[in-house]
């Protein structure tokens, strides 16, 4: 892993999103954040007069440098400005094709920097995903956009976090619900319970305990309700154990996140969205990070939207933004 | 509806459930609790030995009258005594043939009762589903077992309450998630919020207001992950507003529950086992009501199970069960 500094801090490629939204608030916001410029080296990507005014809207002074070709920031962030957006010419509080191509804009220069190893991290602020689809209509989501882009479709994999509570990985995710079943395979189990233990020892654990859910209720009930759990999920935990790995399972996921909850797993690995998701935002993870894994480099986003209806208010609260760039810093960190 | 009292109270049969597990406890503390004879003239279904040592438990004196064949009580709680289970005959904390057989002998006779409607609800404390299929191989869940023995297979419908908080009913329950898909149609959504909304009115709510969840991820995204959304769950719940039913849908089903939980409905019709008990459990069901809709009378029970691991030691909190006994007794009154 390259682009560490001399002082060893990671280089965080900080991408300012909807323009429409919260997004140049919160960048302003992270750019003047002491704990968030001691965690990471700062490249913010977007536009100066987009970032004036979400400084001024966040009421924060803005200690940083603007170039217009990429320059790796030392003591103080970077704005890479790339003149492209008149914030006169969006409207705040509302989906726009110039919205939408502004934040992709802004991604597509961060993630050749990072495919470049110029920065050693993506963090973005939040993207309006109908904004996307204006500027680029075959947009599915912010997964498969970057998949395509860095060439990695079939790795690709989110993990969903509540900081001191529990991760989330799954193994399906925007399938109809009635093709989950014909995804759930072993190796595709296999490969979310390895690529979750060892995104998570990047971020700190030692050794992540590892909760797989069930795909039928009950957990199928012996049989009873599906054959999944016995033919499928329960062989791939078998084969991740004699990988040495911590992980337990199947469990009926009406309790497994219960039991996260409670402190008997760091992380619980499910089949199917809203099998996580339901629980996930059900315990906070509107204040949460998601994490897109299986790339050559981290790339993490807060969890909420571009809330909108508070654009140009200061009430953004830029917690989850912040837990976000914390963990794209600390995954870009070389191993310990 | 018969089987009023002649002041008025519901008379509701009380199944001791596994005498294994805190059941015998419990039937003592709802049966000489005066909240519990005031909600209901309450003719407990058991064994008189068994019910002694739960009194016993319990730390709590019985002012009811014993009978052997069936007896409308009038001024204080009856048991009728069917004398089929020595205490000593099982043994404490953990499921055997004998304590199903006495759980399953205890429910008979109510719904019999209730049937020749002797009674007008019945509820019941934990039965062990391992303890319930010893006894009776065939078992599969309260529901089917019920429905089998009064003749309303097509008909039975759960719904999980937690009191004050949100209602949950389901379209498909223990089926596994491959065929979910498969059984989602117009005819049994609408069906779900017909005997949702009349079944909430019975206990109180004037006009209840339904949510319905969708079935895919981000209800379908507009058809790009499943198009159920839009061919079958909103025209099921277009037809239900023509019905002058107060439903909206189909939303989400990862942010549903906050919005319900949030106060924006009383009941969350949702399409799949998990869906619902996802949200319920990590909302606090252990602590709720299960109710079997669609019978020809109530049939109420804690959502919490046997308890084994505390069975004997005085612990039991009769919460969960309280709420069951006064829905069930809500629901059997003459409608308002």
């Amino acid at each position: 892993m390259r682009a560490l500094t001399a002082h060893s801090r990671p280089l965080v490629a900080l991408v300012m999103g909807d323009p429409a939204g919260i997004s140049p608030e919160l960048t302003a916001r992270l750019l003047a954040d002491c704990d968030m410029r001691a965690a990471a080296d700062i490249l913010a990507i977007g536009d100066a007069r987009v970032l004036a005014t979400g400084a001024h809207v966040a009421g924060v002074d803005l200690d940083i440098g603007v170039v217009r070709e990429f320059e790796a920031p030392s003591e103080r962030p970077l704005l890479l400005d790339l003149g492209h957006l008149d914030p006169a010419d969006v409207a705040p509080g509302a989906p726009s094709a110039q919205g939408g191509r502004f934040a992709l804009a802004n991604l597509d220069c961060a993630l050749i920097l990072a495919m470049e190893e110029h920065v050693s991290a993506v963090c973005f602020t939040p993207f309006n995903k109908l904004a996307m689809r204006l500027a680029a209509p075959h947009y599915e989501d912010e997964s498969t956009y970057v998949a395509d882009l860095v060439g990695q479709a079939a790795q690709a994999s989110e993990f969903n976090i509540i900081e001191g509570v529990v991760w989330n990985a799954r193994v399906t995710s925007h399938v109809p619900l009635k093709e989950v079943a014909s995804h759930i395979t072993q190796e595709r189990i296999l490969r979310a319970i390895r690529l979750t233990a060892d995104t998570m020892r990047r971020a700190g654990f030692a050794a992540p305990r590892l909760a797989v859910a069930a795909l039928n209720p009950h957990a199928g009930d012996g049989g009873m309700f599906g054959r999944e759990e016995i033919e499928i999920i329960a062989p791939a935990i078998e084969r991740a154990r004699t990988e040495q790995l911590r992980v337990e399972g199947p469990f009926p996921s009406d309790t497994v996140f219960l039991r996260a909850r409670n402190g008997h797993f760091d992380a619980v690995v499910t089949m199917y969205h809203d099998q996580g998701q339901i629980a996930m935002k059900l315990m906070g993870f509107d204040r949460g990070v998601t994490y897109l894994g299986g790339f050559p480099f981290p790339i993490c986003t807060a969890a909420h939207g571009t809330a909108y209806e508070i654009a140009g208010k200061g009430l953004a609260d830029p917690g989850g933004m912040r837990a976000a760039l914390r963990l794209a810093a600390q995954l870009a960190s070389p191993v310990r």
